[in-house]
């Protein structure tokens, strides 16, 4: 067991308000275990929930966070499941619930008729596949100074995936259309909660304006496969373009309502909470993403010595994205963002929730160097220089965080 | 052990021209057990080289042969690693070769500098990425009422895949461009060859017209991992369009030539050769794709009775290609052919090289329903209603026997 830092977990349990013991009583003690890895020297051994993950792609944080290495990421768009970022709210329910998975039922509410459905029902209704970024709302966190509670992910909470299932959209309209006054779409996960624990306390459930309606899916399929149960099979709500936290895995229940739900995962849970400061249902939610880019070779993990390379023509590439909007071009600085060069990009665009692969090829001779990528959209926003700070360190998009340091020989 | 039909693999033997047994002596046998599949109740396990294979989605036909189930692709265009199909024309070489990637070797040849560059080599020379269908020439084997030698493959032994590594283009233009009069490139694999047989005689080397060079590339990535020993890592040459034999894994040596390679694989091998008669240099080489569509869902596999569905609404989808050109459109039809309906084009496009995924929404009341697709390239080219009979069963696109035959009730 390691010992917690001093900063650990504190927010996650002002958010569980003094049900972090309980937890632990009852063996949910990893739902508040993120940070802990910032102590952790040994590599931890792959979660038997997705002990088929490859353990040479990742670092294993905790029993439910796990992050994909920035140099496996590779340069083919998509990312394999074995090799995507694990970072569950609760721990996973039993793995009973893949065993029939076109039995599995979900609640529509807020709509003309509601009704259960399940999976075998959905899958007669409609298809749609979306290519989308899938990235913890918390990813970048480990670039922020101020050392904020949670798992300090850099880059690898992310990865570009391919979802199916039938759009939210065909399903509302079979049921009548949304309730009169509708602002939100609310799903709730499957996780088996814990007794003696208020739910509201500890559920998986959040809200995101019903305009984000229009492109999500009910998906039962990721990159090809039955979604697993680590990634939130048998039905998990995709939310195109939103932070993971909104992509409900599990999902038994889609509500529509003219209020959020007030779950402390939304009141109080993903808020852009000052430095400082309390989270409180007035400030913003951590919803939609917005444009980052970053590298991902040469970086710090690549060859003998930890960021260094050979003198000569090097390939510098990594991902882009625009969170809601397609991304229009990147450049790339080798001086640490004093010039900048525009970068291709490179193999198939996989629409406007995927992210781009990029590439700026560069002579170089020995020296230091800072490299940087910096996105930009269709829309016209530019990926900041700096982070936006806030208490829990989300969205961090700052391409100056992001940038590595190599050494070149 | 079982006993070889009576038609089986004697195409095989008379391309190893008498050297069946002593292929069996040196453990090689497996070479030629591909058709014995046929006879087989039980499945048979994963061979060890693809053990991480998921074996609920794979028919393992042999050591060297295992499809994707029809059941199994499932609506998200990409085809994971572990779904994939595998048809080695020569076990696989020892694992060590994927310890140290970036030190294997390809000679490149037919250039005005010929030389040898390693896969770090290459890493710095270019980068692109290709979607794109991989399909063993014998896909579709299986319907040939002929029974032609061979693994009786129906759709299995397909699957849209994405590369990743430089192009040959590039590498052509780094060594001064082609030697003068190169009309083909052929590609030799690094398969270790057994002492005492004539290597032409079983080496895997194929040539393609240089034209096909535009698009092509030697490959040290597929779905965002470097790929697999199983797949032809640490590098394949990637030939887009072609089908897969001539995709040579292993890669070890690239030529530019005037001629053709002599290997038999090339000479006798793969050759459109007329049902009963004999494969000679003359025919026309198994190497373009043309359009092509079938039907995964539903599908015989599926439900509790094969091939029984209940009445209602219906997702019919499946995938469509067209080799070389991209797929225009997909028509379907529930009555074996009678009359047709256009299909609808779900979820990312990604690039002429990939297949599409299809669905037609169709309401079935009890019955007997012949289902099948058809599709049509933007050259205008359409899917043909009969196969074209050859000795060895390749190239089969007949919309008519991938036809699946599903009871409503």
């Amino acid at each position: 067991m390691n010992t917690p830092n001093s900063h650990t977990s504190l927010h996650r349990r002002s958010v569980l308000t003094g049900s972090a013991s309980a937890l632990a009583m009852i063996g949910l003690a990893s739902w508040s275990r993120g940070s802990l890895a910032q102590t952790a020297v040994a590599p931890k051994p792959l979660p038997a929930f997705v002990s088929w993950k490859d353990a040479s792609s990742v670092i294993v944080h905790s029993g439910t966070t796990i992050e994909t290495k920035r140099s496996a990421f590779g340069t083919s768009v998509i990312t394999p499941a074995e090799q995507l970022y694990i970072r569950n709210n609760l721990p996973a329910p039993d793995a009973a619930i893949v065993a029939d998975r076109d039995a599995w039922e979900i609640n529509i509410e807020g709509v003309q008729n509601p009704r259960k459905l399940t999976v075998r029902d959905l899958k007669s209704l409609g298809l749609e596949t979306v290519a989308m970024v899938l990235q913890c709302s918390g990813n970048g966190r480990g670039f922020f100074p101020s050392k904020p509670s949670g798992t300090p992910w850099t880059v690898g909470a992310a990865g570009c995936v391919v979802w199916s299932g039938v759009p939210v959209k065909a399903v509302v309209d079979l049921l009548g259309g949304m309730a009169s006054g509708a602002r939100y779409m609310t799903g709730t996960g499957g996780e088996k909660l814990p007794a003696g624990i208020d739910p509201k306390s500890i559920m998986v459930e959040r809200s995101v304006p019903v305009a984000a309606m229009a492109d999500a899916l009910l998906a039962w399929e990721m990159n090809g496969a039955p979604i697993s149960l680590a990634h939130g099979g048998p039905l998990r709500l995709i939310v195109p373009g939103y932070t993971g936290v909104n992509n409900i895995k599990y999902v038994k229940q889609l509500a529509f309502s003219t209020q959020e739900s007030d779950a402390k995962i939304m009141s109080h849970g993903y808020r852009m909470t000052p430095a400082g400061g309390k989270s409180d249902p007035s400030q913003p939610s951590v919803q939609e993403m917005t444009v980052k880019s970053w590298i991902n070779s040469p970086s710090a993990e690549d060859g003998p010595t930890s960021g260094q390379i050979k003198a000569g023509m090097v390939q510098i590439q990594g991902v882009a994205f625009g969170g809601l909007n397609a991304v229009k071009g990147v450049e790339v600085s080798v001086d640490g963002g004093k010039t900048w060069q525009a970068a291709r990009l490179v193999g198939p665009d996989l629409g406007k929730y995927a992210w781009r692969q990029f590439v700026l090829q560069a002579r170089l001779s020995p020296g230091n160097y800072t490299m940087a990528s910096r996105a930009t959209d269709m829309a016209g926003n530019m990926q900041p220089q700096t982070r936006g700070e806030n208490l829990s360190g989300y969205n961090n998009t700052s391409w100056a965080d992001h940038a590595v340091k190599i050494n070149v020989a």
